[in-house]
């Protein structure tokens, strides 16, 4: 049987029973599959590539997509929990994952035409193609209206100049959604890395997400045909549709990570023993762990209701980004907690937490930092812009 | 129509219609009928009691237990966004309507005989009697375990001895529920308040909750008949039931008292104008708006998440422990970050917040304090105790 | 001897013999003289004024100037200590000490002719006239320069008009020190209060600084003399200078009421026994007092730096600005938890903590509000403004 | 010209010329010498053994001793100053440096005989003999009474068994002192590192303080003559000295890696544009940069008012205590802004923010965690032990 997270709320059973299946699977998975690769490939900056079969056959890429394209057809709540059970091992698991399903299979199908998914959705589905977005350029994160990529017409399709950077999977990637200015409006781009002109370099020198390949993309007049144009895009709703898919997986995701380190902190307090007690008898330590076990629970309650808002077709990218910014930045409160209790032992990579902890620092950062989903909640509650202030 | 209350999780679409219903009548209550006395008096230091009539005929008092006995069968969750509601308006209010619900009527129904339900529970929930829960006593607030008061078997009943403090009601009150130790054991009294021995001093100088009456009651050889006694009690379980039972009203209590923190804030921040600009568009205000919005967000889905589990027979002490300590002391974060917000005028008490901010420092107190629900919880999942350490 | 306040790091060696005993006469004036009256003063809403003569006899209105004019020509560090003293018994007497000393006197001292100097300082530290201080508007609370009071030319005076609010002592002022815009520049004025055209009003309602009386003045075509200008204004300049000198004290003060909730919930929090231990033994409350020695010892220490560089002439504003955001905000930090350890009893008034939290709401408002101190040292610190952002 | 590190209070003036000498040229050294190496250091999890003669040549190892050991009979005002240019360049510097002067040189000199100073002493202060200090278990963290190690007395001399763990410098030590249970006192033994019966393990997997060798060190009837025997130790209090010696220099170190945080996220912040405008212009930054400057400015004149206490011969533990754990507190939260500031860029080993950061993990945690400093110093104000419950 798998292990047991921590549901103190009985949220289980407002789960159904395919979606407790689903979750139970991941879980397994990251146990029995995943674990035993992470210190290794986080101390040598790698992913563990040889994983990608499995995660293809267990379904979590495009988990919510028709079956017609080789997907599983789950609901977005089942895809919340994929996401958790995979950020429980670690959150460049999870970014593996969320990239290839929110930020490459889902604009295709989203804004994609018939030929685009039904050539790229199966393969990707089967892990057989990786998927990479450009969207974040080196001078602009957390604003991508600031885009300097363009694209022109040229010769049967566009030639595409500019610099992508921060691109999680860029040096694995099969293809590239990119993002670029096109008579100054926003298109999408399918661009295979093979292509002339496309090169992309690991970035060196993470201290966080250390199992995650990130890169920077060059696009020196690449040229890709007409067909390679996502033609349902054109303005800025398309990426940032993508980023609302990509941030609600995060928002379960965290979860996962949070629950891994309250888990492994508590495990340790009971069992650490300091003037003849274990120290989770004592109160500073107690405080700890109810902090924790009280951010979890509601974590977990904004994510479901968020994942059955989203499956009724009701969710808004506000009420989105609210569960994101929360939930990580709770996660990463919880995993600074769990360090805490550990003490010394929280320092080293044989216990989960302060990767957890390093990673988080990312998860806090990209796809929105959190100043700026609170600046997105502030527009939204009271009707003034404050971004530019 | 009434007010639109903060909602943005779209929890509204989860109750039931007589939910809603329930919860609208409180509203309106609240806002036509008792926003006109509280500034009076509160400056006074005393309930508006010439409201009770209403609040019985609304259904507010007992409103969970059933109709046999003249009240109103409802849910837990309409129990819940009744108290919500009634603290939306002050913390004394929903005091008033707990301590009658929850601490008197809810230990008759439970805890007594057929005559005692019959005779006192159709009375009080017409409000034609109203009753006070005598548990603290001057040294022994959050361990009510140090009880010293006494029942002595005496010509066919008691006489009790001792003193309780901190007695929300006891100067109003017709009947007090008196906890008591008989050989030993901790049983529960009816004492009618016009009987010898009996007497009642208010509480002066209080900074917090002033629209409430508070007493110490001393039983000076109070004799009270044998059938006084709530045949149910006989240990300490039959007290702490009725504290579950308040402490769930007052975890959606503190909804209401943030809400209407959060609510007179947002409007004041989007009428001030600061260097000629409204404030609520500036980031630092924003960021405390925000942080409003979501732990009120986050405590609606606690509270509703409990009141599902609690209608189902399924909630735990400790899951209640949960949601009041969150849910207070976040109510209490949110009241002082909108007094912030609105500046010198904060401190007037024309505006609602400063009011609510006092009240929740006794509310963050009683019924357990925040460090006490932190060690039940804590004992609960480390399987330690630490309240002793 | 007076009581002993908490000096973990030694500073009472810092500090010159003068110093000392200013200090310990401020302390035993308020523990013998003030603290008797404050709990009364508190529920009524008024400040003691039978306690003026004593102020002024002990020298504690405008204490730094020289003594040519009555004053006591003692160092920045002695005000401080003073204001520290004062606000251990009250904000609201400390209040009362700083508007006298650094709003009115000051102004007049650095700004006036020497015939408003003759004429008034003695007066004043005498304690035989009073003043109060003119600059804040309905509208303009931390934004002076929003100033809508005017001042114009008439037979051979000013005539003003407007309104101001917030003003300390208006009721009981003999002489406002009236800040208004004359040919739209900012001049100060000194108005006698019985003037016609002249009214204050008190503020009623408050729910903090409750023994200080607040007032709104109201200037209704108010003739004045033209030798009634203080000729060494006209520009905002004047007006700021006397809020660094307010400032400079206020972080002080705060200290003082600091010390008083630490010193109160230690005592309580030794002698309280729960579960047969007193709960100073506990390390959830033993947690609380130690964040409150560290931050009133911090607060000591910056208050103690500026004021040797004050005397030093090589103050700046903005270092002001940092020791009175940072003091006053971890004073009010501290009142809360003081007022936590006391559990039930902290909401009474025969303890002072609720009063002192009570009233460092206010404190942490005027003067500069947290978030304007804020910005000032960010602009200072960036070479960016952000007030308007 | 060094760099200029903050200081908004001016305390650069409370230091003596020699002081500031001493703090120029460490973090000149810091500067031109160190930072080239630093990264490659962390990466590779090594310290850079070369820079040890530079270090001893600058008379930094041991500076407080007198002359007459080869030392340089500094403040230990000078001292602190050290620490913190140190720091400022990397923890695991401080720490290399802490450990050799407060560690080793320090109990050699307080409790060794005249011919272990003369022995040792100079050659350490050349840097010709790096020690290490072995008081710390696998078990046995920062309750260094539950010490298992032994020493038996053996043929002129003492054997010794047991394990130390987390002993910084293990592997590169020419020397330990071992503190061990003779005859159930704790005494501290001299141990040279070539000796039979003594093995060091490097620990790998270390996700903090990288740039520092952390070892365990093992004892297998390891043999030591009579001589090796500090003789002035025979108690706890003892190695407690030493504790004190190297938390007073960890207080100061804290503020340099508080300070390098501090400088590169404010000078980041004045040329990251975002929406046009450089984002220290933006009131959530600024918020989180003043944060930085208030704590940073306090901790300065926490450690400086300690210093010159203890050159009066005047300190007492406790007082250390409140400067290290409030100082490295606040460094790590001071570390956790500035990453934040920097967005996805915070994450990259070019900015020393991220290193600082996972740094202070360590830093908090070792010589006292911050719940064991919190406990001290309220035992030391309530007179209650709360550290076994």
């Amino acid at each position: 049987m798998p292990y047991e997270a921590p549901d103190y709320y009985a949220i289980e059973e407002l789960l159904t029973e395919e979606e407790r299946l689903v979750r139970d699977t991941a879980r397994r998975f990251v146990e029995e599959e995943f674990q035993p690769h992470i210190v290794e490939a986080y101390r040598n900056g790698t992913f563990p590539m040889q994983l990608v079969p499995r995660l293809a056959e267990l379904g979590f890429f495009g988990p919510t997509l028709p079956e017609a394209y080789g997907c599983a057809g789950a609901s977005s709540v089942a895809y919340g929990l994929i996401s958790q059970e995979l950020e429980r091992g670690d959150s460049g698991l999870r970014s593996f994952a969320s990239v290839q399903s929110s930020l490459v299979m889902y604009p295709i199908f989203a804004f994609g035409s018939e030929a685009q998914k039904s050539n790229w959705l199966p393969r990707m589905a089967r892990g057989q193609a990786i998927g990479c977005f450009g969207l974040t350029e080196p001078d602009f994160g957390s604003n991508p209206a600031g885009m300097r990529t363009t694209a022109k017409r040229a010769k049967g399709g566009f030639v595409l100049d500019g610099v992508k950077r921060w691109i999680t999977n860029g040096n694995v990637a099969d293809v590239a959604i990119v993002w670029a200015r096109l008579e100054d409006k926003v298109h999408g781009f399918l661009v295979e890395t093979d292509r002339p002109g496309f090169k992309a370099e690991q970035m060196h020198g993470k201290l966080s997400l250390r199992a995650s390949v990130t890169s920077e993309l060059y696009f020196d007049k690449c040229w890709i045909p007409e067909e390679n144009r996502l033609p349902g895009t054109g303005s800025m709703k398309a990426p940032l549709a993508c980023l609302s898919q990509a941030r609600y997986g995060i928002s379960w995701g965290a979860i996962g990570a949070a629950s891994a380190c309250y888990d492994c902190a508590l495990r340790y307090a009971q069992g650490r023993v300091m003037f003849s007690r274990p120290i989770a008898g004592y109160q500073l330590v107690q405080r700890k762990l109810v902090e924790m076990i009280v951010e979890i629970t509601k974590a977990q309650l904004l994510s479901l209701r968020l994942g059955r808002l989203k499956d009724a077709g009701k969710v808004r990218p506000e009420q989105i980004s609210l569960a994101k910014m929360n939930n990580v930045a709770k996660a990463l409160e919880i995993a600074r907690l769990a360090r805490d209790i550990l003490g010394g032992n929280g320092i080293m990579d044989e216990y989960p937490i302060m990767r957890h902890m390093m990673n988080l620092e990312t998860v806090n950062t990209y796809e929105g930092t959190e100043d700026v989903h609170r600046l997105i909640i502030g527009k939204d509650i009271t009707g003034f812009d404050a971004f530019g202030s």
